[in-house]
């Protein structure tokens, strides 16, 4: 049940970017639309997401038991420091994760270089039944690629209309495709960067090559803006997440993967068998005696 | 921390089979050895495990992002309802999901046919860092192989060997690996089928076939036997889980997952590279102003 504080069609629409250009420096990284209460009512708020939430997957995993062929794709994108990871433990971490597929996106190995880059993303799509999770994606293709010019200009260009297609033609297979940004602003990756070094058991997660990256950063947004405007598409929208408070983000995420679950109507799957036929072979059919 | 009513020690201690025949008969499947109290108190106990397991976990996959290769993989097999689902969801759900990857194995489709019973293991073993659970494995090769007559004897006496080096290889490789047949009693099976068809949100679970496995039950009983006592090896010894009580079942797992995850001696990564510096480096390389 979602929670009184959250206004749901509010947050929805406040997330959805609208057509056209986008200006990330025009939505707040620490905005909460939505949603009017404090961290701790919000983190309550996302706990109690989490019956319907799994209970609408359970749902989605049943029926592709049964032969129903929709999935759900989660798409995960931002830049480093912007809480993918918390959002796999906190909020995909509330499904079951017997119907939750992850699939974390490195760098590309070669063979994935020798093929089309939608290859590797294509052999990680979710089963019919499954909510997939895609932390990093295919956005990578269009995002690095265009800062670190990993591929000419004219292949960066052809790959934003080949993405629309792909994704275009996923929906029309059956997967609902939910993107989202995760949406921090400079000062607040510089503060998660320097407390990961400021704890002994977070230095793992520190790259100094991340520092590097981070000398991009307008080019990099530039570089989400035009790939959410090139790729919003109605079958396949972007969300854009104010990802500043942690909680905010695990629960924009919540909700957007529960309206999502809810739009596909999902019902229990009918018995394909005569439950009366059954119960009477259980009960006669006994092979100890 | 481990809950008072459990004595790891000995509820280890007795769910490792021994070395020579295995006599399933023999081992009660409603027992609860280790833990001395009800099922509630059970639950509680499952759940205290919950922040080791998870920091267990997290250090295993901060060390496979810093080089190391470790691993650790779980192994569920048991007949038709004996709680492989209930227990990805329980215990498995405790860790964190971006460092977990779960591998449902069903019938072998025509390319995996065409390969090694191996192959399509090979392909799913955990990376470094990471937790693979397989809900089925390779031991269904061995199990409703021999018992369906899949294979031809000699093929089949030919894999329990093939296991073995397997399995030494991989964990002479660093992944630690933890096998459990979930023990339940015919009985019991024919109580949690008739609960599926009694409830029309279960009936996806049912599947006709379920019944004409189980007329094989004793064929199944005799299979496993032969299984385990084959494949008990020193390095990736067998677990059976009495799994007749869920609570129990979801419990004893979580003890042998984080008896694996202690004895791996698991530490937070040094850092690679300067602290001092990195923070230097935060504070005066700033992209944005």
């Amino acid at each position: 049940m979602t929670d009184p504080a959250t206004d749901t069609a509010e947050l929805v629409a406040a997330l959805r970017v609208a057509t056209g250009p986008v200006d990330l420096s025009a939505i707040a990284t620490d905005a909460t639309p939505g949603f009017d209460a404090d961290k701790e009512a919000g983190e309550a708020a996302l706990l109690s997401l989490g019956d319907e939430l799994s209970e609408l997957q359970e749902r989605l995993f049943a029926e592709g038991k049964s032969g129903g062929a929709r999935s759900l794709l989660l798409v995960l994108q931002g830049m480093d420091t912007s809480g993918k990871g918390g959002t796999l433990r906190s909020t995909v971490g509330l499904m079951d994760p017997q119907g939750v597929r992850i699939t974390s996106f490195k760098a590309p190995s070669e063979e994935e270089r020798s093929h089309d880059f939608l290859w590797r993303i294509t052999n990680a799509l979710p089963s019919p039944g499954y909510v997939g999770v895609f932390d990093r994606s295919h956005y990578e293709d269009v995002l690095i690629a265009r800062v670190r010019e990993l591929a000419p200009a004219e292949e960066i260009e052809r790959r934003y209309q080949a993405i629309n297609e792909f994704e275009a033609d996923l929906v029309s297979k059956g997967t609902r495709v939910v993107k989202c940004m995760l949406h921090i602003s400079a000062d607040e990756q510089k503060e998660r960067l320097l407390a990961r070094l400021d704890d002994p058991t977070k230095y793992w997660k520190y790259n100094p090559g991340d520092v590097d990256e981070r000398q991009l950063w307008p080019a990099y947004q530039e570089a989400y803006e035009i790939a959410i405007e090139r790729t919003h598409t109605e079958v396949a929208p972007w969300h854009v997440i104010p990802a500043d408070r942690k909680w905010y983000r695990n629960l924009a995420i919540g909700e957007l993967l529960l309206v999502g679950l809810q739009a596909m109507a999902l019902e229990w799957p009918a018995a394909d068998f005569d439950v009366a036929v059954e119960e009477q072979r259980l009960v006669d059919e006994d092979p100890i005696g």
